[in-house]
């Protein structure tokens, strides 16, 4: 090896950091522990049965194809579907040059920073934010400032007050990183009437606005609000969907729809860091919505995830001591808790792996390190039972602290 | 959209261009046209009926984890079946610590320039070498070297004398590039003697080597030379694999061996780029291994290859001016050809493609912009038969302009 291993790294290698919620799966690997940690979908949600007959399809009609090199945009029947359901479902009236494929958001994410972020850059997200965006937007330096959410959603107030004092200091956001949809973590779903007002400090200030929603698709109640992407139209939002959420994660496709100019340079970073996303997936996927299995599906989900969401707010109301308070979510895959002020839910942690239960930390989603008494909690992943063994298990932790 | 897009863009974001090879490659989806111009496998070396078969097998018995996410560093079934291949073959002693998969390699390529350059940084590479790791690295920033090749590969007396002129300046480069077996687009392997050269000079110099190879495997004669990893042995030498070109590229499965300081950060890089590669494509993959279908496929890949080579080459010899001259190479799926001093083959290339043949410029491989005379042609994908009837334009193409 050479002498000194640390000089290897860039200024981006030196900012990676393990991130908690990976080392808090790992704990969670044994198998008596009931995990509330990670945002995974229920495996029976799954169509396995489908994929299987499907896979066979793509290969014995398309299997060269399948299996080749796919354009680094992505495969455009599958771009195709995607755009017709937009435009049916949502009526933003894109074409396939506003889509490309990715790796799952993530990577849609992390291409985003680096065509944009400059060491030093500001970004503007809520208080909390996904992790996954927080670090793929720290690994370019980004300087993320955190603005308070409150039951609408990331706070215009305070929004237009934060863009104001940059615009004296002659300084201007990157863009504002949103997730409208059931935020992730908090759970939060953002009403027009707040998309329209921070649509419009964007348009007043001059910034883009990144979308971010994969769960968009899973409602379980409640009137759908309209896409930021959709209520701007002037190619100043970019979106990002995945089929993680409301189809498999195992295929790690994901889209990002914006403008023509950021498309073309979305490409050219998505080229140099993986050529393409795999065209065997792509197919599948693409056929799976063809065949019409996928709102079929999607609706077993939806009903699924409620139900498991009314029982784990019914467990709530029955286990929690009453300090403990929550988030009622309206679709998605989380619910966020509050712990009396005092309480640090990453000490917490600890006693409640002691008892067999997990879940993340809510600290690791504010980006200036606050929500030491928040916690997120998974309900889509373990079956019913699990969940309300997993919140009495909770409840005990929370309460012997108390 | 924003008043002004270009204030969008990071450093990087800058860098960014449009990939030669892309551009030419959109010119040659026209059906009519002979493409020498892209690395793409022969589309009937794809196992289809197998994979059909693995890929119901996974879904039936591995489906819920299948179609889940996967952890960061890869299937470990997939990991230990690599493994133990490399152990078996090349006596390398690695344990399933020391590899990584990737979306492919070149998500390898771009996540050790992600942790590694810091603009300005230094890079050695071959003259000429892999567009897409050029691609990689220079978005990062990196200051790319070039050291010409001579027929046993990258020159070590060069690249002495540049690792002594930089010493003398204070500076070390963050790593060497070298493509050992096969390189693409030169076609040549470096033998035992060179690589133990390079590695002196690393060990002198203290600089680390990253070694990609992703035609290893598909040697057609003479004798496979000992991987840099292997001769190396102190964790100096990262290794880059993939099963793009001894399988499938469309499964965009690749792979990282190194040191496990190496690794650990690179783990971190690829959570934030997409959190995990394709559970169910590394599902198949490993299954395929571990049922014996490989090694069979694997040799129909390397004697369908050789004779296209060989086809090729009788080609050359029969159609090309004299004044044409070409590599020879052991392996691989290019051949790099060289035209008169005061010949331009991106010039070239439009009439090329006017008489519906097309390959890909020479000087798009040279970090340094030299090479114009200089072409690669692939002969893996297209039959023979077409492989002869491209030839036969190109030599037309060449004769014309002499």
């Amino acid at each position: 090896m050479i002498s000194n291993p640390d000089r290897l790294w860039s200024a981006t290698g030196n900012r990676m950091k393990r991130s908690a919620i990976r080392e808090v799966l790992k704990l969670t690997q044994r198998g008596d522990i009931i995990s509330f940690a990670g945002g995974l979908p229920a495996p029976d949600s799954f169509p396995t049965a489908e994929i299987a007959e499907i896979a066979r399809e793509v290969l014995e009609q398309d299997g060269a194809a399948a299996l080749q090199y796919g354009t680094t945009e992505g495969d455009n029947r599958l771009r195709q579907v995607l755009v017709d359901r937009y435009n049916n479902i949502e009526d933003i009236g894109i074409s396939i040059d506003n889509l490309v494929i990715c790796t799952a958001s993530q990577q849609g994410l992390d291409l985003i920073g680096k065509i944009m972020i400059d060491p030093g850059d500001k970004v503007i997200c809520g208080l909390p934010s996904y992790l996954g965006g927080i670090s793929a937007f720290k690994s370019y330096g980004a300087d993320l400032i955190g603005i308070t959410l409150d039951d609408k959603g990331l706070r215009s107030d305070l929004l237009e007050i934060k863009l104001k004092e940059l615009q004296m200091r002659g300084e201007k956001p990157k863009f504002i990183y949103i997730i409208p949809d059931f935020q992730n973590p908090a759970g939060i779903t953002m009403p027009k009437s707040r998309r329209l007002e921070i649509l419009e400090l964007a348009h007043k200030y001059d910034v883009l606005i990144v979308e971010d929603s994969p769960y968009r698709e899973v409602r379980f109640e409640g009137e759908s609000q309209p896409m930021l992407y959709n209520l701007d139209n002037s190619g100043q939002v970019v979106t990002l969907g995945t089929l993680s959420k409301i189809f498999v994660p195992g295929f790690r496709i994901g889209w990002m729809i914006g403008h023509e100019t950021i498309v073309d340079k979305f490409v050219m970073a998505k080229q140099s860091a993986d050529l393409c996303t795999s065209s065997f997936v792509q197919k599948i996927a693409a056929l799976y919505f063809e065949k019409g299995y996928f709102d079929k599906n999607l609706r077993y989900i939806i009903d699924s995830y409620r139900k498991k969401r009314d029982l784990m707010l019914k467990s709530f109301e029955e286990y929690m001591p009453e300090e403990v308070t929550w988030t009622t979510p309206e679709g998605g895959l989380f619910l966020f808790m509050y712990l009396p002020e005092t309480m640090d839910a990453g000490e917490l942690l600890f006693d409640a792996i002691d008892e067999k239960v997990a879940y993340v930390q809510g600290d690791v989603f504010h980006c200036d390190g606050s929500g030491k008494n928040t916690l997120r909690i998974n309900f889509s992943f373990a079956s019913e039972e699990m969940n309300v063994e997993g919140v009495k298990r909770l409840a005990n932790v929370i309460r012997k602290k108390l």
